[in-house]
């Protein structure tokens, strides 16, 4: 069993994701919160600039520069480029031990409720996924990352790793009930890391289910990428929930309304996340599966 | 009596208020929607660059820079400075008729249904304040301007002039729900002003409520400026409720609960409004009157 020494709390990737970069501000300034016997815990705050400005990113989407060869690449320069580059330094510095786990703080204007996105399914991440879906049924497991994809996202730097992904919050604005869930989920995480650390389990069920990616769905758009319809107000706040064939999407500016086209039942997410319009994505669609975990080697 | 001859719909004054911004292209690819026989109506995009990316503003918030000496001024020349000079010179065109009437399309990510907020409280606006009040419940109505107050504001440029504010929607998010209920008020509106030049009195109740503005409140803060409580979860969200002496307002990071201090009730409005952040501003708080306008002429 892998012993975890390092465990990093990672906030403001996206500088108007508030939330995130209060909670690292909170425990900077109350480290004994965070502090468990068996492990370190450190902060991150990932985009100061951006935090600043109140926006997402200066250049470019800081969670989209994590690919391997771009960390290695010296002509990358730009604001998010060279931050990067530096939580790179800071969470797998040369010659020391690199941090084992990543915790990343986000935020989505979608009704995502407390979500669990999965850096990867390495069998710790997926009990891990099960004990909070066991202990908290406001959480959801979402995994985004198909098998052996590379990654540019900032938890794809390590094995163990996952996002805490809440909403619906606006970008820009601190809300205290989200604000208090997310720090008792990490609370509750960080628990579970002592216990795992100490040779307890935390078991209370092996069975969760999964939210599989499987796809993405933009927003109608002319020829010059105009957006011509919005998200159908049916489906507006409905993530999680199930979508069949047939059923509204969009609606025109015209009223016309346009519906899903797919061959089965999907469970789309994301939908009509603000920092996904320039993507060109109005959805995520997922799959739904019922996993059972088998129970670790004690 | 005094004819209403052109009336400008203005969305996108800031650049991430999407249903602005998608009212006003839904009306230029189907002019027809806005047209009325006494009357021309044309729309202007407020801030395209602003939009463009995604944000609020490039250099400054465009809805402060319509001082009467600032768009004088050639010494000031930023983006939203110079896109304010332009506006003003297409609002009110040297030697051609000014507009007469202003309409500018606003969200908010406060939770603030309907808002219309009076440019300023000209009779005229206060029929129609009242006229709308009447027909649909949803609607509320706010005076932020102190009488004979210099405002930076463009529905300063005209006597008839108003803001639409809805509420809770996303920055950077087109919510079809809003959308909707946005564009069926310009047609009541637009349908008033036919009356009106027609010498029709469209009357319902002659009695309505207005929101007064009264003063604002900051985020507690410390000596850096930053932010040291969020809005009370109970407060959150209810916007025109009141408010009174002892209730909780803020939560600090420490969970301590800050009370209103005021000697009387007021009526909290953009209450943990994103943009507001950065203009030391938690929430508005309101004064409730109840208003009786006298008849008009006929």
């Amino acid at each position: 069993m892998q012993q975890i020494n390092r465990v990093a709390i990672v906030g403001g990737i996206h500088g108007n994701e508030l939330t995130g970069v209060y909670l690292v501000k909170k425990f900077e300034q109350f480290p004994q919160l965070i502090q468990r016997s068996s492990f370190e815990t450190f902060t991150l705050l990932g985009n100061p600039q951006a935090f600043k400005l109140g926006r997402r990113y200066i250049d470019k989407d800081l969670n989209r520069c994590f690919y391997s060869q771009d960390l290695h690449d010296p002509t990358l320069s730009s604001y998010e480029e060279h931050r990067a580059k530096t939580i790179y330094q800071q969470l797998k510095p040369p010659g020391k031990s690199p941090v084992d786990l990543i915790i990343d703080l986000h935020s989505t204007t979608a009704n995502m409720g407390l979500t669990l996105i999965l850096g990867n399914t390495h069998p710790f991440n997926l009990q891990l996924a099960a004990y909070l879906s066991s202990i908290n049924p406001l959480v959801r497991v979402y995994n985004g990352t198909q098998y052996g994809q590379k990654s540019a996202v900032l938890r794809s730097l390590c094995e163990l790793s996952f996002s805490i992904e809440i909403g619906p919050v606006y970008q820009g604005v601190l809300d205290a009930s989200f604000f208090n869930k997310t720090e008792e989920l990490i609370h509750v995480i960080l628990d579970y890391l002592e216990a795992y650390n100490q040779g307890k389990v935390l078991h209370r069920s092996s069975a969760f289910t999964l939210y599989q990616y499987v796809g993405t769905i933009d927003y109608p758009r002319n020829k010059n990428g105009e957006i011509q319809a919005m998200i159908h107000p049916q489906l507006q706040g409905k993530d999680y929930e199930e979508l069949n064939p047939g059923e509204p999407i969009f609606l025109t500016f015209e009223n016309q309304v346009i519906t899903y086209e797919g061959e089965s039942t999907v469970y789309p997410i994301f939908i009509n996340e603000a920092a996904y319009y320039e993507k060109g994505i109005a959805m995520c669609l997922t799959e739904k599966h019922q996993l059972t975990i088998a129970k670790r080697e004690e």
